[in-house]
């Protein structure tokens, strides 16, 4: 069975992401980081997606990415936004190269364990203020990954594969039921409490319920 | 006075760098990377360049590539090799995608401080072995640098400088003695003990003490 990196937040997104990983047949690999993010029940819903989804192994990396402050997702003193997302300008949600960071821890772990895949959750339709959730950008990060790596070098490949890029909250919801994943387990919320419950209002929270909503499905969601 | 991120490790190659990046103007921001490396007296030697070389301030970013395991500089259970380099091997001292993840936190340190350039102290010639260390690397990654930021996508650019990835050893000391720097302050030993003194057995060291040589200068390192 081939190996796959796969990056697992807690959140809905990647926890489709890592089912369908699965489905096309790849040994996962599951990978958090812990980057000092507010919303620390994310990590704890990482270990549950890791586990209900079947990945061989999950490995959380720690890294202070808080150090260099800048988001409102590491930063205390900037407010998480209630307002919406605005098409063409990036949220103060951002983190600085995040994507980037990521991406590369993925890289190191797919190195180590002969990973020919690299699967990732990003998606352009509902964040793309985001300029690393682009196709372009991610097809500029798999030519880097050829470049970077003894696989590369040596001939073997390692594909960067986003399955969700493309599709609407509603669409990823509609495919995580097909797939049987229980979203109980997940955490979206920018600000959910300790244990997981989400705040229902910031923008992470309003695109969710907003997906269960147009896909016509149950929201199985913990409201705080 | 434009903004610079500048990767320090502590060792000889990036102090030349850092020097160069204030010749060249830049106002620079020191960033080192903690990742478990067992030459722990590589932190302290960064710390004294940083401040040595005028940096505006220095950040030590700590990340557990350990975690990975895969390399025998951050493998006790791998030997660190004192058999010289051969051409076209990959060295076991590889870091898998060790490049790519300092350069991503480069590129977070450079959005946050608006730089305008990071500079890195790749070479090709001595460690020809290294994937990440070759220049169609590096022009790689500045193209993913210009999709992955708002300074890209703001049509601001960030320039990925590699001034001595074409400089062999012996050049880069006497680039070194020209802008005055100190290389006893400098630490390249894979395996340095906690005073900074070097073995003199490892890679590292016999390509120091052989660019010393070929400079024709007195090698100011402390051995054991």
């Amino acid at each position: 069975m081939p190996a796959a990196v796969v990056l697992v937040s807690g959140g809905l997104d990647s926890a489709t992401v890592l089912a369908l990983a699965r489905e096309q047949g790849y040994d996962a690999f599951a990978l958090s980081v812990d980057y000092g993010q507010r919303h620390r029940a994310e990590l704890a819903a990482a270990e549950r997606v890791a586990r209900a989804l079947g990945a061989r192994e999950h490995r959380t990396v720690r890294i202070d990415l808080a150090a260099f402050s800048g988001s409102a997702l590491t930063d205390a003193a900037i407010d998480v936004p209630t307002g919406g997302v605005t098409a063409g300008v990036i949220p103060v949600t951002y983190v600085p190269a995040r994507n980037t960071v990521f991406l590369a821890l993925a890289l190191a772990y797919a190195e180590v364990r002969g990973a020919e895949a690299i699967f990732f959750g990003a998606n352009a339709v509902d964040y793309s203020g985001y300029p690393d959730c682009r196709p372009e950008y991610l097809r500029a990060f798999e030519a880097l990954a050829h470049l970077a790596t003894r696989a590369g070098v040596e001939g073997r490949g390692l594909r960067l594969v986003a399955p969700i890029i493309a599709m609407s909250k509603a669409e990823i919801v509609r495919e995580g039921a097909r797939l049987g994943i229980d979203y109980a387990i997940t955490v979206s919320c920018y600000q959910a409490d300790d244990t997981g419950r989400a705040c229902g209002a910031c923008d992470a929270c309003r695109l969710r319920r907003a997906g269960f909503e147009a896909a016509g499905l149950r929201d199985p969601t913990r409201y705080a």
